[in-house]
This record gives C-alpha cells, sequence and structure tokens, in this order.
C-alpha cells in the first residue's frame, strides 16, 4: 500500500483536516502527526513520515543486557541511585568526554539527567537567575522549539540570531555586540542543529567561547547529536579529529549530550550534563536565594536538578554506563546509528534536490552540509512553508516548518530521515516526482 | 559485630566529627549519613540506620519482569513514550483510583511523572503561578523537606501550619482563616505524613476540600505512602473501606502516589499524578503567559511535565503497569512492603518507648498512631533533637531532627523503620536500654 497512487484523494483529505479542525498554518508537530496517522488509517495508504524527530533504529543490546543486569542480579530498582548520579557513570563519562573531546573532567562534573530535556530545562533555569528577572538568554536559532517552552516556563526572555544570516566572523561579532549590552545570561544552541543539520565549526566556537569569558556569560551546548556529523570521524577514542566543543574554549561551559539520537536510547531517558570544572568554585551570589548556595555547580545539581527528580532512572544509568564503557573501549557498533542516519540523508537529499526542491540552510562555511538526522527543504513558489507541508501531505510526505522551529525562513520544511527505512526509496522518489510534475517551477 | 558494646568510643566519635567538619546543630540528612558512614568503617560497628526514608525491600518481580518484556520483547528503550504517558498505563492507574478510592477519574487525567518528587515540582510550579508573585502556598508541617526546595526555586512563598498544634476542627478553622485573605494558591501535605506519620481523617479531608472550592484553592495532596496506614486495611481493590483522598471533597485536587515506598520501586522513577476532572476545563487566565494555555491540566501536562522531561521512562512506565494490573485484579503481594514496616514500626517503637523515649507527634484524633514507615521520637531533658541525635550516636542509633523537616517540635526526631531487619531488633533493645541507663531521665 506504499505505492498507492499520490495525489491521494484531496475530498477525503479535506474531509480528514476539516474533522480534525486541521489548520495547516497554526498546525504543532503533534497536530501534523495526529493529521497523517488519520490519513493513513482512513485511506489505506503509508506517509514517507518525515515530521518527528525520534530514533528509528532499535537501542543496542549492551544497554537492554546492562539493564537487566541492573534490575535482576543487583536488584537495584528498589534503591534511589546518589542524586548526583551513579559514581561509576559519572567515572564513565568523564572518561568519554577526555577520549572524545580530548578535555580533562572530574567525575563530580558530570551529571546524569532525565534526558537531554531535563538537561536543558535545568541549564536554562540557571540561567534564569544569573542576572536577576531582567535578563536574557540569547538563542542561536532555530533550535529546539522545546527550549522556548522551557524559557517561558521561568519567565526567562530570549532573543535570537538566525544561523540562516549569521555565520562565522559575522555570528562571533553580532554575538559579542548583543552580549556586550550586559544583561546577557547565556547562550543556547544544538550542534549538529535542530532542524537545519548546520555544524557550528572551531573558529565559531572559539569565538563564542572568548565572548562567554570576556562577559561573564554561560555557553549552554546542547549536543543531542553528538558524534554525528559524519564528515570527519570523531568515533575513534583517543584520537584526532577531537569532537567540536565550545568547552574548549570557555570556563563557562554547560555541555549536554543525549543518549536518545547518538544511542537510540530515547525511551529510557537518559543523558550527561558535562560542566567546565571551573563552575565547582564559580560563585554567583544572585543564586543564593532560589538555589541556597551560591557555588554554580552546587545550586545546578543540588539546587536544581536534585529537587526536580531526586536522581535519574537507576537501571537507565546501568545502560549508559555500559555504553560509554563499549564506546571508550572503541566499540564502533555503538556509532551505527549515526552510519545509517548518514546514508539515508544522502540518498533522500538527492532524491529532493533532483525535483526541484533546494536546501534552506545550505551554508556551512564553505563545506558541503553534513548528512544526518535532518535536512532543510524548500520548493519553487512556495513562500510559506505551512502550504508546502499542506500540499506534500497529499503526495504521502509529511514534515514540519521550520517556522515552527524558530527560525526566520517562512518557506522552509523540516525533514528528518530517522523513520524512513531504504526499501522506501522507491516510493520517495516516485513521490516526488509526481510532485515535480504536478508544481513545474 | 552488630553488638559492639555502646556506647562507642568518645574520643574516636569526636575526632571522625572533626575530620568530617560535623556539626550536629546544622547537619543535614546527607551529613548524617556520611558521618554515620565514617563511623562505622573507622570503628568496624553497624548502625541501626533510622536516618534515610528509603524503601528497604525489595522491588517486585511483577515490575521487573515486566521491564525486561518491554526492553527486550517490545524494543521500547528507543522509542519516546507519549509526553502524556502510555495509555494503557493511564488506563490502569483510573482503574486503580476507581478501585481503592471509588472515585471516578478518565485516564486522561492520570499523568505518570519521574516519581512523586517531579509531580511535586511540577504542582508546585503550577502553583506558583496560579495568582501572581505575590502569592502563598499553605503547607501543613512537618512535610518533605524538598518541597521546600521547589517552592525557593520557583520563588514561592510559603506558610506553615504544624500538625502538632492544629488537627480536627481547629485544623480546618486555621486553613481557612488564613486562606481567606486571599493570596493562598494551594494548600500541601503529605499523609500517612511523613515525618509524624498521623493520618488526615475524612473529617479533615472534607473540611480543606471544601475551603479548596469555595476560595478557589488547590489542594496538593501527597499520597507518597499511599495504602501504607494499616489501621485499616484499604487495599481490597472495589471494596470499602476506601482509601481517604482530598479528592472525594474538592473539585481542586492534585493528588500523587509515588510507586518508590508503596512498591518499592524508588530507583525507577514512577510516579502517578491524579488530576480532578474538572481540571481538565478548568480555565485560570494567569497561566497563559508562562503556559501557554489557561487551561489548567493541559498547562501542568503540556506547560510543566513535558518540557521538563519529554517523558517518563517507557521501561518503568511498564513496570508500574503491570503492577497495577496485578494489586487491581487483587493480589496482595503487592501490598507486602507496607505491612513489613508495620510489623517493624510496632516493635521498635514498643522498644524506644520502654527505655523512656515518648512519641513527639501522638495525636491522631484519638486513635493510636498507626505503624508505618516513620515514627517521632523524644527523651526527657534534651529539649534539642539535635543534641538527642548526637548523643545516639555513640549508641549506634541514626535519625534525623524533626526540626529538619520544617516541624515546630525542636526537640523531636524522625525515626525510619526501613533499613532495620527483624533479625537487628535485640541490638536495638540493648542499645537502647543501655542509652536509658546512661541518662536517667
Amino acid at each position: 500500500m506504499s505505492d498507492h497512487a499520490v495525489p491521494f484523494d484531496r475530498d477525503a483529505i479535506r474531509g480528514i483536516q476539516r474533522r480534525l479542525q486541521f489548520d495547516v498554518q497554526t498546525a504543532s508537530i503533534r497536530e501534523v502527526n495526529a493529521i497523517v496517522n488519520a490519513i493513513e488509517r482512513d485511506l489505506g495508504v503509508r506517509f514517507i513520515r518525515m515530521e518527528f524527530g525520534v530514533p528509528g533504529l532499535p537501542a543496542s543490546p549492551i544497554a537492554i543486557e546492562a539493564e537487566m543486569r541492573a534490575l535482576c542480579d543487583q536488584q537495584l530498582a528498589h534503591v534511589y541511585a546518589p542524586f548526583e548520579g551513579v559514581p561509576a557513570l559519572k567515572e564513565e563519562g568523564a572518561r568519554f568526554w577526555k577520549l572524545f573531546t580530548d578535555l580533562d573532567l572530574p567525575p563530580h562534573s558530570v551529571v546524569p539527567t532525565v534526558g537531554a530535556m531535563q538537561a536543558c530545562f535545568a541549564s536554562i533555569a540557571l540561567a534564569s537567575l544569573l542576572k536577576g528577572p531582567a535578563s536574557t538568554i540569547l538563542c542561536l536559532d532555530p533550535g529546539f522549539p522545546e527550549n522556548k517552552l522551557q524559557m517561558r516556563l521561568f519567565g526567562a526572555r530570549h532573543e535570537s540570531l538566525d544561523l540562516y544570516y549569521y555565520r562565522g566572523d559575522a555570528l562571533v561579532r553580532a554575538i559579542e555586540a548583543r552580549v556586550r549590552r550586559g544583561d546577557v545570561t547565556a547562550i543556547l544552541w544544538s550542534s549538529p542543529n535542530n532542524p537545519t543539520w548546520v555544524v557550528l565549526n572551531e573558529a565559531e566556537l572559539a569565538g563564542i567561547g572568548r565572548v562567554c569569558d570576556r562577559y561573564d556569560v554561560f555557553a549552554i551546548e546542547d549536543l543531542a547529536y553528538f558524534g554525528m556529523d559524519t564528515r570527519r570521524n570523531y568515533l575513534v577514542p583517543g584520537e584526532p579529529p577531537f569532537h567540536p566543543t565550545v568547552m574548549r574554549y570557555t570556563t563557562r561551559a554547560i555541555t549536554i549530550v543525549s543518549s536518545s539520537k547518538m544511542f537510540s536510547y530515547a525511551g529510557q531517558r537518559l543523558a550527561l550534563m558535562f560542566l567546565s570544572p571551573s563552575l565547582s568554585d564559580l560563585r554567583v551570589p544572585a543564586l543564593t536565594a532560589r538555589l541556597g548556595t551560591d557555588n554554580v555547580a552546587r545550586g545546578l545539581i543540588g539546587g536544581i536538578v536534585y529537587p526536580n527528580i531526586a536522581c535519574a532512572p537507576e537501571s537507565s544509568q546501568y545502560g549508559l554506563l555500559a555504553m560509554l564503557k563499549a564506546a571508550n573501549a572503541g566499540d564502533q557498533r555503538l556509532f551505527e546509528p549515526a552510519r545509517v542516519y548518514a546514508a539515508r540523508a544522502k540518498v533522500m537529499k538527492r532524491l529532493f534536490l533532483e525535483h526541484g526542491f533546494h536546501l534552506v540552510y545550505d551554508n556551512d562555511l564553505g563545506e558541503p552540509l553534513a548528512d544526518g538526522f535532518y535536512f532543510t527543504i524548500a520548493y519553487p513558489g512556495y513562500e510559506n512553508g505551512a502550504d508546502l507541508m499542506g500540499e506534500l501531505l497529499h503526495y504521502g510526505i509529511s514534515a514540519i516548518t521550520l517556522a515552527a522551529a524558530g527560525s526566520c525562513r517562512r518557506e522552509g520544511l523540516r525533514a528528518c530521515v530517522s523513520m524512513t527505512s531504504e526499501g522506501q526509496f522507491d516510493t520517495l522518489a516516485i513521490r516526488l516526482r509526481r510532485f515535480h510534475e504536478d508544481h513545474p517551477a
């Protein structure tokens, strides 16, 4: 049924949209998901589903077996883990950091959280307290939309610099110009970037790090897609090239590494927060009223993460521990998801480009854009990404708008490769060809 | 070595205290824990450890097997659970609520969280937003100390009514007198109460519920010790007596049921938040700015819980689901921890009372206090619980002060039975007898 002819019955889709009160102009990712589910069910068709940024590959047996050992042999399910994390995981995390970034970190600067979501949440909570209520978090956009919900919850102001307009020296200059006004507490970004898959390079990270140290600003660096820029092989432990991170260039970094995408471990909710070692000594008096201490690291861990969740789930900590041990020992199977997604992206991006689409964010400072989890697309004649998304629904292809991720580019869509297997590439090609025929540029 | 003669070497203990900079007057629960660990190690002795409120019994094999099925057979580890919870768990939770409280609840009003800690965190965040920045949360104290850290983080004011002075009609009158001033957003308590193990009765709950409805105030009811008041058998599904809850008496309840203590499942971090059905329709315009909606239930789930953790850990949701299914089917093995702790408390409390101690909170409105996870103790001649705690350290018995839990009773200690097995009762008796001999009243 995946070869069902496109476009689908327009009347039927209109009917489903009416029934679900679906408005393409305002649809959230969940609403896109719901309308696609309904169309698949009602019409007996199957979409090329590119709307959700979720892992599409099973977790490693290394993690599953370690979890089962923790539950059965170690009988840990009834025990609270230490609130600052299982010591062995903190140590292995510090070793991981050293082996893959060549940076030294004491184990107490490695903190397990309930996914990168909670790590971002805690970092943003901290940032909202650093300089009083009128302070601002500077976002390098587009970005992870949920970060904006987190800022809203904490009443943190935010401003945006769009990576479409600012890269390289211009990015650093724009950041410094804004930070110089004194009210910025933190700079927040993801790299490889959700949704554009551009990657900040060493010069940009060095520039941002310099600004952070100079103006007492925190870098909140979301490496949710650690190691998934496959243009270079960052994944041989202890060997250069080492993974880029702003922590190389500033004493004020909070770097977040998720296990959800890199290790396909999203359901078990485990990420690591890496704190610049100096945060263990840094004191910010403004924190005391809300965190009970002026010590930044202690306030973040004991005043935010701990009263938020008590501790990260116990068996998952052992699952991640086992994967880090294997990765640190050079077991390359752990990094297989990154390679699979890259291979998919290479083909799928080409198919879109062959059929009249172009990339929206295509500037990676002279390098070809990496192949990975996401890419961004637009089509001639569509100035509004929502219209393009709505039209693609008739061709059995789903995506979300870039506007939903805070991009200034209204014409664009984010496409995620994770749910599309190799066996669906022919269907994708057929549908894109028909779309292109029906919409001559 | 558990029979090592008491009191221990006073010089040695003084030395350890100096080395750890231990101040009995200001010691946190973690510092008490650390000093006891050090004394045990250095002196080769074993304490009767009553300082930590952690489960001491292994989790049910029903949960462990269900988790393993989720991980191995269902291959769920790489999948994000729905952010509002696994549907089957929400349904089984609603069934649990009906069978054990006789109250109807739609599944969408049941929300899994990362332990009761996150559920309290989210409820307090909500309460802090309901009536603007000058509003107050009214705590029935003593209580779970971490709730105060949560209020501090959100900048929520709180005031306290102490259950030592206020019970029954007097409690309800005192609550109403305070709430009438208009700035209270929520009333927060735990019952059975940590640390006193007093239990609010139906008349008190009815009174509090009436006040909540009358003054638009939320009840945040922490049932972390659900079913663990063993004076009545609340644990036969579908049969009276039904478990007490304020939700029977108000349309504005958020009731939190932890799996940590009742089911000894603390490490896997799973609790359920039960929301009064009317919260799905209730609108509070003040919420929109921070939660993106004025709808209370949607704001709590989509504006707080979701951007905090994305979703609760997947395999643990299946573990709790299996336990609820068994409990709902009448499998009494699930509730065994409550009975074990009650049996321990019965003996241990008697031993303390036989050797000159008395209970601090002993008023359960004419009923004998239930036997359960905690009880409260004081000793003649000790006006300061910290001094009593410091002296008991020499007798191999550890506890924490009631002051640390927000109690007005400075003389008292909280004693938790969970880590003391039956085989240690003789040692406890010997130590208490010696303490009593050395400290004639």
